[in-house]
């Protein structure tokens, strides 16, 4: 393969495992930390960079983003002519899964209320719920979306999907674009957000869409903080409409220390934990695109700039 | 079908629902709650019987007990010529496979350590653990614990089977009989606990078998308590050989307020709830394996007596 050259922009990354892990999957390769003045590089494997990054290296083919959201590289001027590429799963999808199935399974089973009845010494049985008074509405039905539709419905959760296009995944009923997000809403009670974040989806959680879920509704947040109407969410848990939340991810990371949400008794948070970026599959992924990006083939994972995600 | 006499002894158990569902399933049943001196009936519905139950019913066909559990009714003396019948399901392997991901997830995840941090105010990031580390192993490839397997193994962890005779899952690694238990303990960190309560599995987890998982192992027991022996689970997490345990049942119910289980920082504790017994999934087995049996029929899910499950 012909010898080509790699800038490494990861703000809050540890460089040195990374330009050893690509070294070694991609031993062709020159790769480097950015520093301003730097030579100019084939592709680009970023984490928040400057603008000043794009400004320079306006002759990138591929710019590969270490993470699967990329609205806010999109929001950076880009050289028209690299192709932007996200992580499609490595290792995200799976603790995606598992974190939205551990928050539904907390809901549907009480267990913060149990918690909080043996952290007061009380031994008390409670009704068991029927998992079918609980249908789950998945938002988004990308990588990480599929799959964590398809671990709910594994335990025998009415499952619902709404994307922007008909999606057909075993077990999840489909609902997709503007017209069918009411129906989609009203059909379920629990709510998890997967969408990516585009000026489309950007305060889709807010108080007219969050009060169509049926009522006792349950919000999960896993995807951008900017899909969120904070106070929508803080006004429909006090009126009682929804019992609860989880959350992930927030306007502002790190979460404010004066923010409600920090001690609200109906919401759970986590400090964008839900999926983070495994390096040694990132750089497995990674290190397979670009070869084939250099072979001249096309690779999943490309992003659609005009769409957004 | 010839029309026959069903006995309903359950202690704790409000009888008014489960007489309607079972005279709606089997409209030519005579039903009945048990009272001492009662006409003699050809099946009986127990939960925690009294002796004098089967001192009088001894002309009983088959006796439902409405648990999985038989290892209190085997106790009693019974009818010699009567089949003794557990719910093989009846919706409790789907919310056992629930209540332990949600365990093993919380404990891979370091989800409440998140939750403490979050209650100090502290947004902080651990290094995420990879799931490779913590090998899952099972013990007791039932209806329930075959369940589990699979849905651990469907969230990538490896995962390990033993049972009394050899079973092959997808995706469990099977080890078998007692000279495999020390090779399935060394293999496994998170132990889950699903046998059967018998003279053989009784104190199971005890130092010995416990002390030989990988450190920082885990004990899920979601069996019966007396398959635990307290004290080895305490004086293992004080040396810090075991980092934790998730508890259900207890060899006393409810736990005494004075045990040591209650307020321990790494025990989780929940009441006895990890599978409910589900009225309307129940009946429906219940009254289908009844039919059966007046047909001539065997069913699923009669008890071995001398086995003791």
């Amino acid at each position: 393969m012909t010898p080509f050259r790699i800038s490494f922009c990861c703000t809050n990354t540890a460089p040195a495992p990374w330009l050893a892990g690509l070294h070694t999957a991609l031993p062709q390769a020159d790769i480097a930390v950015w520093q301003p003045g730097a030579l100019p590089a084939d592709y680009a494997v970023v984490w928040a960079p400057p603008q000043q990054f794009f400004d320079e290296q306006t002759q990138l083919k591929g710019i590969f983003n270490i993470g699967a959201g990329v609205d806010a590289l999109l929001k950076l001027k880009l050289p028209p002519s690299a192709a932007v590429v996200r992580l499609d799963d490595a290792g995200m999808a799976v603790q995606m899964a598992e974190y939205v199935c551990q928050a539904v399974i907390r809901h549907l089973r009480e267990l913060d209320r149990y918690a909080d009845d043996i952290r007061a010494g009380r031994w008390t049985f409670r009704k068991p719920r029927q998992r079918t008074d609980f249908p789950v509405g998945v938002m988004g039905l990308g990588v990480l979306g599929s799959r964590v539709a398809q671990a709910l419905a594994s335990f025998e959760f009415p499952v619902l999907g709404w994307s922007r296009t008909a999606k057909a995944l075993p077990g999840v009923a489909s609902f997709f674009g503007p017209a069918q997000l009411p129906d989609f809403l009203r059909q379920s009670r629990i709510l998890v957000n997967l969408l990516p974040l585009t000026p489309h989806t950007a305060n889709i959680l807010n108080h007219q869409n969050m009060s169509q879920l049926q009522p006792g509704g349950y919000v999960i947040n896993v995807a951008r903080g900017a899909h969120l109407v904070d106070v929508d969410l803080l006004a429909l848990l006090d009126s009682g409409h929804l019992s609860g939340a989880t959350l992930d991810v927030f306007r502002t990371e790190p979460l404010p220390a004066d923010h409600p949400f920090w001690q609200h008794p109906k919401i759970t948070i986590t400090p964008h934990t839900s999926a983070r970026t495994l390096r040694d599959d990132s750089i497995a992924q990674i290190a397979q695109k670009m070869a084939a990006l250099q072979r001249g083939e096309t690779v999943a994972g490309v992003v659609d700039v005009a769409r957004g995600y």
